[in-house]
């Protein structure tokens, strides 16, 4: 068992040492520190040896920046959150499924369409349950330039130009129904992998659903990522149909397995519950075979088998290889896993691929050398229903390591160790690749889920910490109702034995997986500049003023456009005269070049908020369908005259 | 000039005494924390001892609740935000103007349609500029019961219980426009203050902008508030008309001063911009004036008069005071302030007010007991164009302070201190209410608008902390692109110089102005029981059911109920068969008796997200206008087998 150091009885303290530590005071009275010792602010708060350990080490004095930065999932608030490590401070929410009008995301004319363009069936969505974020890669490594994020609810997913931290894409996929095995990128982000959870027919019609096994499918998504562009791309993107299992977390091989995608399953039972109709619960129907499968998919090839003629179908305008195809291309193969599986995780070198059992106390680690030679002599134990070939489980097996209950996700550190979170049990086990074995296990609170370490599934992972996704946080914090936060913990891996240093309450979403990047990867804009660009498309606004001489409305008939600036304190136009069902366009331009400089344009009433930084200009349409006197204001506090900085809407009746 | 001691050169130090500060390792290899000393660690990390002591004297280890929680608004998010202190850790989100799906708000039934009756004209809203919230107070002491917050964008005051962090209540004043004296308790809670800020026509009629004097106005409400109910009763609300200055934030008197409220204002010179029409914008326009005007008002009586026939006018169903009846009745009364002035707010004892002077170096401290004896002989110095008697600045003041550049706002401790924040110098400024001197002077980082002091509006102000509510950033965190966020700076007021100990970031919101209170005073539920409560009403909701055996599907022609139960790890119903056009209403109770045991209901393609803490009902309706098979599932991680926890709803064509 490994020795819990935190909880060490103060009596071993060496507390003459302790004592003697006396915090330099500038002398006399009044003075700075007063004298105030290490010991007397341990008795103070009741502060361990160890918690003066951890607070020094994640403390950040005022101006300091942290050396890492997560990216996590907000889940279903459907935000993206980004945290400085280790002092475990949340820096940003980026709106990317919800809208959020504090950063003005979803209220103005071109955030709007964003979101409209990716509902499916046309409805209006305003949230989204965002999972996995995948940073960009190039040849393995995250290079710190786009972020992409799933919505589980409606199968979507969502680019992020971290030039300036902000959603400029959404794409949705109708043949999915539901995604879970998104966001994962190849390892120089050709694709972004999406892989389907809930089996569903893939043209969206109704069938009964005692046809499950016939007519309802899994599939999984590959979105092809032009870079030049900072988007996806659509027309050279393409799916893979697969049969009616629960898909569940994916990952895309690198080095020697480059060129091949993984996706765990569970329910390859084929469960779909009905428990008032006699049938057993899906958590039951689902959990009954020792084994499910391991989907092991070529996807270079698949790339090159979607572009030839006759290989695909369109299936509500995607591009599908039906299963059958992908089958007799060479595409798709299954490997048993134990049991209702989690995670799959790729080791840094490629050579790996672990699988965190679940229901199984197990890591499964498969050897990628085997399968392959399996599939290329053809090295197989038979067919799925679906006559997709499976290859035997010892024959691709590498070995297998005792983890404890629970074991759902693993990623790795710079010393050849993977940390697999075990939820049941509530910890964290640390076990060596090299000698398959635990070294370590480390109690979180509680009932973890995910896990993160710094570029922890790149081919170069950075070490450090390990960061715990806690799912149930009951006696942690001060008590907020019964929705409690989520916690979030930082572990220090870089010491003999694992040490707590940090929980964090994640007051607002619920972070399901995270990425650590190198801070100094990322480097982000701090205003926009030349003044005039649009957020959404990284371009000059075609609507964008330079200076206060060009602002002006103009009157098309019904339609008004106002050209507004923005710059401390006061808009131009202040006024804006028009006459009731008019439709007037705002054009806004912030023409601060400042960074920090940002203003807001709050029209009440009419639901309006902008979020104005500095250069960008934003544009916002209203249908005055109502006489009056309507105030606008700036809502960001941007100066000493802030309530000063307003102006009126008139509209005559 | 303050001693920085936080930047004392690391020579001072006494190195060998922090040497010998080795914490006790447990010996041999891979211990604990390996003899990890404070000097090595506040050499690997660039610390201070200032650092140290800050590091110590915020740092929370797991488990441990802090001794104080702070509530904060979130700006243009539209939400409120709780912070534990000293820990600096954001606790949770509260939703209130704006629909946030982590947590459900706006997306069942219920929520959605208290956010509706608060729309003004009809139209949604989907954002609010929360500023000033309020905790509800006994005998002019916190208790810890309910919040109150206000939205300036649209003038409406929101109730959260804080039984369990929920909105139940969100009220809006047709009358204003706009507020942002807003939300001001009285000291039993008996009403809320909210003033109007941009001066509109009270009927919401349209005006050309140059009858400014004559049309347009300002205006107070008093909202009463019944405990008994936990709601605002608008029965028994009224409103006081008020010239078109710009009213700006509110205090109640309390003690001696109790039954009177107080407003400052600026733009006593009624500028309205015209920047495109010749005319100086508002930020100099409304500056040209030494003096602003204070407004005293007895709301007391007002309520009396408020409640006699033919003492106010019905303008949009609010009942109005007049503002000729409000003089007449001697309810209103103005005081001279220097100059375009911010806060105004009364001492602990409720016998002085404190006027920042924004545009003025000067705190301006006027003595309750001559402005009340001014008001009883009538001793006034003329009126303004509106007929309101003056009171003279000479005859109120108790004297002035200078603080320095851009005082905002004044909190108190426990000391007899106030605490200013000083916008344009970037500081707080510490002085005696005794003395009327400036003790001391510390920076922020950067330009601070509010602060808070814990409990330190109420008569028992606790003391020990200040918090600067920074506006600016720039340089203090890493870099998330041009959005900043905003800092929020815990300051240890207990130490014989003020110490800077905290920088939290606010990755989401704006926060204008917060109070701090005692954690003991709050006792929320961590649960809902028993089972079968709704969150808006708190009370059983009629669509509860109470073991699974009550699942069921009820269909009435073209309307089906559907009783679903959750419960780790299965809803039951877990099949919902339904035919296109049907209207559903899913009535969703969590069973669950276990603290933190939160399910979630997500819906995609029908936008709907629910959040069903243990033991709540929640009901939503969706029109299935189109045919297929659409998955639901369970969007909180609840359980091992939360993926399982899901349905199908199957829409026959």
């Amino acid at each position: 068992m490994p020795r819990k150091s935190w909880t060490r009885p103060m009596g071993r303290l060496l507390t003459g040492a302790i004592a003697a530590a006396v915090l330099a005071g500038c002398g006399g009275s009044g003075g700075g520190t007063a004298g105030a010792s290490v010991q007397e602010l341990m008795q103070a708060r009741n502060l361990s040896e160890a918690d003066v350990v951890a607070a020094l080490k994640t403390y950040t004095p005022t101006g300091r920046t942290d050396p890492f930065v997560m990216f996590a999932s907000g889940g279903h608030s459907g935000q993206v959150i980004v945290i400085g490590i280790p002092s475990m401070r949340i820096l940003k929410y980026i709106g990317v499924f919800t809208p959020e009008p504090w950063q003005g995301y979803g209220f103005d004319d071109q955030t709007k369409a964003l979101m409209a363009s990716s509902s499916p069936r046309g409805k209006d969505l305003t949230w989204g349950d965002s999972h996995h974020p995948a940073l960009s890669e190039t040849n393995g490594d995250y290079d710190g330039q786009f972020l992409f994020i799933n919505d589980k609810a409606n199968a979507r997913i969502a680019v992020v130009s971290l030039k300036d931290f902000v959603t400029t894409q959404i794409v949705h996929s109708p043949i999915l129904g539901t995604d879970h095995g998104g966001s994962f990128v190849t390892p120089n982000t050709d694709y972004i992998i999406e892989g389907g959870q809930y089996p569903v027919p893939l043209d969206g019609s109704y069938q009964p659903i005692t046809d499950f096994d016939d007519k309802y499918r899994g599939a999984v998504m590959f979105w092809k990522f032009d870079r030049d562009n900072g988007a996806i791309d659509p027309s050279q993107s393409f799916a893979m149909e697969l049969p009616p299992y629960m898909q569940d977390l994916s990952d895309a091989g690198k080095l020697v397995s480059d060129g091949w995608a993984f996706i765990n399953s569970f329910d390859t039972e084929r469960s779909h519950g009905g428990d008032m109709e006699g049938q057993p619960p899906l958590e039951s129907g689902a959990s009954q075979n020792d084994m499910d499968y391991l989907h092991v998919i070529d996807w270079k090839k698949a790339a090159e088998v979607a572009a030839q003629a006759g290989k695909t179908r369109n299936v509500q305008g995607v591009r599908v290889i039906p299963l059958a195809t992908a089958v007799q291309e060479g595409l798709l193969y299954f490997v048993p896993e134990p049991k209702s599986p989690h995670g799959v995780d790729v080791t840094p070198d490629g050579r790996y691929l672990a699988v965190s059992g679940k229901l199984d106390t197990h890591e499964t680690v498969y050897d990628w050398s085997k399968i392959k030679a399996a599939i290329d002599v053809k090295n197989f134990e038979g067919n799925d229903p679906y006559g997709v070939p499976i290859i035997g489980f010892q024959t691709a097996l590498h070995g297998q390591v005792e983890l404890g209950l629970g074991p759902l996700h693993t990623q790795w550190d710079d010393q050849g160790n993977g940390y697999t979170s075990l939820f049941i049990e509530s910890k964290i086990a640390k076990w060596s690749l090299k000698d398959m074995k635990v070294l370590e296990k480390i109690p979180v609170h509680y009932n973890i889920g995910h896990l993160a370490t710094p570029e922890g599934d790149s081919e170069h992972p950075k070490g450090h910490y390990v960061v715990a996704l806690d799912k149930w946080s009951i006696d942690r914090f001060n008590n907020v109702g019964p929705l409690m936060p989520q916690n979030m913990q930082l572990i220090d891996t870089s010491t003999p034995q694992m040490q707590l240093l940090y929980d964090l309450p994640i007051g607002l979403g619920e972070p399901h997986y995270a990425q650590i990047i190198s801070a100094d990867k990322l480097n982000a804009a701090q205003m926009y500049s030349p003044v005039g660009e649009n957020q959404v498309t990284h371009q000059p606004d075609p609507h964008a003023i330079t200076s206060e001489d060009q602002a002006r409305v103009e009157r098309h008939g019904r339609v008004v456009d106002v050209y507004m600036t923005a710059v401390r304190s006061h808009f131009k136009p202040d006024r804006v005269d028009v006459t009731k069902g008019d439709t007037v366009h705002f054009h806004i331009t912030n023409l601060e070049q400042t960074p920090d400089a940002t203003h807001g344009f709050g029209l009440g009433e009419y639901d309006v908020n902008l979020s104005l930084e500095a250069g960008k200009t934003a544009n916002v349409t209203v249908v005055t369908d109502k006489a009056g006197v309507f105030p606008y204001y700036c809502t960001e506090f941007c100066s000493a005259l802030h309530l000063e900085m307003m102006g009126y809407m008139l509209v005559k009746g």
